[in-house]
């Protein structure tokens, strides 16, 4: 059992930020619905298709930061990732006859969107909480400076971190080891000092693999094709929400 | 005249930190006071030999790196550049004889010291204020990140700046043209957008040579042998503390 008299361990948290603390899916989906409804669907199901359309919007963003890592090639503007996975997305079979609907201000306006999303409902007052505690508090997210310092902004967590670690500051993405190595370096920090709290899976396994604690924080926009019960194995906490986070952490 | 109906133009505040900000010299006085009195000077002069020491030592950093710039060195991490200054100066004829005083713990400790400094008292008031205005506020400085998390708390500026860029991050030392202009990239902002606050005329003449407005502020401890007078004339504004610096700013 720790005592107030043992040295501070953890001295730095690092959250991913979309999914993890924002809630990307309803924050677009409002931006989607007043589109012609898909012609291939009937009307009840509009907010089906747009959903899963969402989904697989942000999983094809996942897949070309991975493709970008095994061809080492640099980070990509947030903004022109979005917009050539959201192209590719409507040449797909599915999406495809809803295309003529995406004109071209129609999608600058949900790159936007992006820069503009709520928080989930458990995040502000388990940041607000953390924050007067003895910890540093990071972003430390995959994107740009631009979008992470809009979100901030927009999601009512403006000053709630100490600092914002875009992949476009630190030069390679998360889940490269170098990415969290560089942090570790600015922060002057060691491994054992630092914690992960994420939705991701690779963002943790990331983590694991510099030797920093992780706790995995369920969204059900995020993983949604991974294995719950090998996640809750492989972390050091597996929470529903941020509720008992600050708990969770002082009890690393 | 400006009325709310106008656009926007200034979005950004870039804030040098040390010596435009913080007393780094009223910060560091008070550690070498303790030390033995120099041998060749009365204790009478021993504060003023001390504070004699600490605007050379501040003087010699920023020359380190000036000289760094001219040879296209990287930049280094400012601990190192604080140490090595350190021990250069305590090889001049001036200091050599109070050598024996800085011992290893000494110097490691006042290198530290750079870490924890107060701000000017006209500082957290004007900055406070202008967080609750429509502008977005940066330090941006050289230096090390680790250096601007470690001040942002000791001086009690937590939370006031949107984000921290150090020449750690940027890759290049002000007054570089570089330097200003990753800044502007990763913000996405233009230059009439932007306006630099120094106690420096060379962060200001980078910082002009972009295109971004500029406020001077005058601080005793810095740009000691300045003419003032042309000072006044090269930028944009010329202020004696932060008191009417967000006036200042709006009437831009």
């Amino acid at each position: 059992m720790s005592t107030s008299t043992e040295p501070l361990e953890i001295r730095a948290i690092l959250f991913d930020f979309m999914g993890t603390c924002l809630d990307w899916h309803g924050s677009l989906l409002p931006h989607l619905l007043p589109l012609p409804s898909h012609p291939s669907y009937p009307s009840e199901l509009a907010s089906k298709i747009q959903s899963d359309f969402l989904l697989q919007w942000r999983q094809s963003y996942f897949d070309a930061n991975t493709l970008r890592i095994s061809h080492n090639l640099p980070v990509e503007n947030i903004d022109v990732t979005h917009l050539s996975t959201l192209e590719t997305l409507l040449l797909t079979p599915t999406y495809s006859p809803w295309s003529p609907s995406f004109t071209a201000p129609i999608k600058d306006s949900l790159i936007q969107t992006w820069h503009h999303q709520i928080p989930w409902p458990d995040v502000l007052p388990a940041l607000q909480s953390l924050s007067r505690g003895p910890h540093e508090l990071f972003v430390h997210a995959n994107g740009s400076t631009r979008l992470q310092l809009d979100l901030v902004k927009a999601a009512g967590l403006k000053w709630i971190f100490d600092m914002l670690f875009s992949s476009q500051l630190v030069g390679v993405y998360k889940p490269e080891r170098k990415n969290y190595e560089w942090v570790m370096g600015v922060l002057g920090l060691e491994p054992r000092e630092c914690v992960t709290v994420a939705a991701h899976t690779s963002d943790l396994k990331g983590a694991r693999e510099v030797g920093m604690r992780t706790v995995y924080v369920r969204r059900w926009t995020d993983d949604i094709h991974d294995d719950q019960e090998i996640i809750k194995r492989e972390n050091d906490a597996y929470l529903e929400n941020m509720e008992d986070l600050g708990k969770v952490i002082r009890e690393l």
